[in-house]
């Protein structure tokens, strides 16, 4: 297993991770990678890297889905997280992506996103090539 | 395969399985545990555990994503269910947890939530390890 | 890997693919099956496929959850899709389902769905058996 560490720069932040994914798994065979967020503020998505505002629209989007004002019951005094939890459960804590001749089977318009709701931070993900 | 069998008092409600998913795999070896859900009105996800709070701001938030009053097509006599559908699939059918010497790499604050959008019902979840 | 290939009809349009998954891993052993989509504007979801009313639910249910009026910054001329690249994400671009006795352990209910939001198109999927 591989240990990837990040750092996000804002509260709700999509971060373009596909050419560390790709990285940790050079070399390696197997069937699929798995790549998975120990957090439960983050997940983790795969869409469009071409345009980055495709990125900033999955930011308002999240936020407006999910948005703060909804009476929350998770309240740490100093961390007003409440929200991050579901919006990183609606991408979910990893995605699995199939391989084919060594290489990340993406789409021509993929790519592979942290996706931070309690940020800044700095965060770990792990990478691991399954057979 | 592991089958594990829970029962939900509730009907929108977040159950931690996190150490009957571990116990369910306890001295197998493998690079990742796929934890699976044979519903369509429940899912599961993986988030904070440590205040049970945020479980049932998940509760609360999933209700107001997809509320009851959208004209629903999916009408059973006596089984008014049909946003238990996509609240379900919002949280999804599987997780997938990487493994590291042998134990779940969860992170500090997670654990595997079984998310009942259709309860209270008895309910199966399957267990596997992958290679 | 198997390539499969489907036509969808409408711009948002959940289609059963059930039968071709299945025929795909037809005589395959191994733990789980893979379904991936490489498209940012559709995703994978497993639900109930008994009444065909849960699928057009799920479609007006993500037209609402991810609605067209949210001031999207992703705009191409002549291709309008911005809201279609969260909903996909929101349904996920990979199911993982385990395999029994090499048979797809899907519940009496599921079927597999691949997700469009952005059609009419022609689209590819990906499955892959695990071991």
């Amino acid at each position: 297993m591989h240990e990837l560490k990040i750092s996000t720069e804002r509260h709700t932040q999509l971060l373009d991770i596909t050419a560390q994914v790709r990285e940790a798994v050079r070399g390696e065979s197997g069937s699929a990678v798995l790549v998975y967020v120990p957090h439960t503020t983050a997940g983790l998505t795969i869409n469009e890297h071409a345009d980055p505002m495709v990125a900033r629209d999955f930011e308002m989007a999240l936020e407006k889905i999910v948005p703060e004002g909804w009476g929350w019951q998770h309240i740490e005094e100093g961390e007003e997280n409440a929200p991050s939890h579901p919006r990183a459960s609606l991408m979910g804590p990893q995605v699995l992506i199939p391989l084919r001749d060594g290489e990340l089977a993406l789409g021509t318009w993929q790519g592979v996103f942290f996706c931070e709701f309690d940020g800044p931070r700095t965060r770990k993900i792990y990478v691991t090539t399954l057979s």
